[in-house]
């Protein structure tokens, strides 16, 4: 079978998840702690990054954006409607922008500053950079979030699924960042009704549910984490 | 003619640059301060980052992954033995995973900090974040220049080309990275003899030359910048 080496924290890892669960792969689940530097992980990807994917053949895929084109190079391009990226170029640009969004773009201006502060730095040794959150990195993420919720609002109302009339990677990705932030806590969902209703949708899907079982060590989600009625 | 938004010190602006020349496409090519947020540029990309290309019918497209997966599939794939993308998709998992690397963590590790606290808080006015460069973030970006010239010598070392036997986008995702770094004199050739081999190949491609005859107001480059005998 193959591996995922993951983190549960790690939108990235979260986005491959939930491919591989759509398209129906089974993977071995290996959770990385990448501060640790473990030289065998390094060794499948010296950039040290999650996620990695390890076939059954041990050929090695490091990076969502690696392994979610050869997904689609593979898998994807057999599935007709049911393919997460598109046939037309312009189609899958949009929905290749819609990731780089929320997996680039939010994730530097809010998730993994949050992940980071609230999650790993109670994981992490404090001489590799552990220790307690930054108040002021988490007022400034805080503060980034509404704009993020205002833009996926504007995406979920002006369109079935966020990048057009198919679930595609826009969706898998920006629902890996929002879990990730909702498991947290810091989504005001009374705020934003029509993303809600985009991620209730999402997050009634039979991919999402390994997602809302996990609990990470020591912290507990919000209590309407696992709802789908939340 | 398309239109490519971009900067001269930005990576994936140069990335896309060499892309568009290796395969004969005329641009025209607009300077954009991304600081300035002008509106007319955040309605074409949302996320205020570059390169944004806009073809001859006004469709946009937003950053060089996206860009470049879409110069693959409308023009790459009609190539043949000139497609710098491969064919086989472990192939191209490895060209996309040195893309990553060098516009990713190289970027975040060394090339980020290093344009922004030399040129672009130049630039920039104070109150929006311009200002005098921070010694501590230069010296640990410095600090980081090492080891990835050495990978970079590894993998220029073992293969012809940085991905295998052809030039490849992740050739030109690492000239766009090192280009970038020569031209403000942080990289020690002396160090690095195999890398600099397959740099002085890689410059003397006529796609560099338009990057080697530019010039960022008020910042001379390094001596043998423009030299493809350095």
């Amino acid at each position: 079978m193959p591996t995922l080496y993951h983190h549960p924290m790690s939108t990235t890892s979260r986005f491959v998840r939930l491919i591989l669960s759509e398209y129906g792969f089974q993977a071995d689940l290996v959770e990385e702690q990448t501060w640790e530097k473990r030289r065998e992980f390094l060794t499948l990807n010296p950039a040290g990054t999650l996620p990695v994917y390890v076939d059954d053949n041990m050929r090695t895929l490091c990076g969502c954006t690696v392994i979610s084109e050869f997904l689609d190079e593979t898998h994807g391009v057999l599935k007709r409607d049911r393919r997460l990226l598109a046939e037309d170029p312009f189609q899958r640009a949009e929905i290749r922008r819609l990731v780089d969004w929320f997996l680039q773009k939010m994730e530097q201006d809010v998730t993994r500053p949050l992940a980071r502060e609230r999650v790993f730095k109670l994981q992490i040794p404090n001489g590799l950079g552990g220790g307690a959150p930054d108040s002021k990195v988490l007022r400034t993420a805080r503060g980034n979030i509404r704009q993020h919720m205002k833009y996926l609002s504007w995406l979920a109302g002006s369109r079935t699924w966020l990048a057009g009339d198919r679930l595609s990677y826009g969706d898998l990705a920006a629902g890996a960042a929002i879990s990730v932030l909702d498991y947290l806590g810091e989504i005001d969902w009374a705020e934003s009704p029509i993303a809600k209703d985009w991620y209730q949708r999402l997050k009634s899907r039979p991919s999402f549910r390994p997602l809302l079982a996990e609990r990470v060590r020591g912290l507990t989600p919000v209590s309407h984490y696992a709802d789908l009625d939340f």
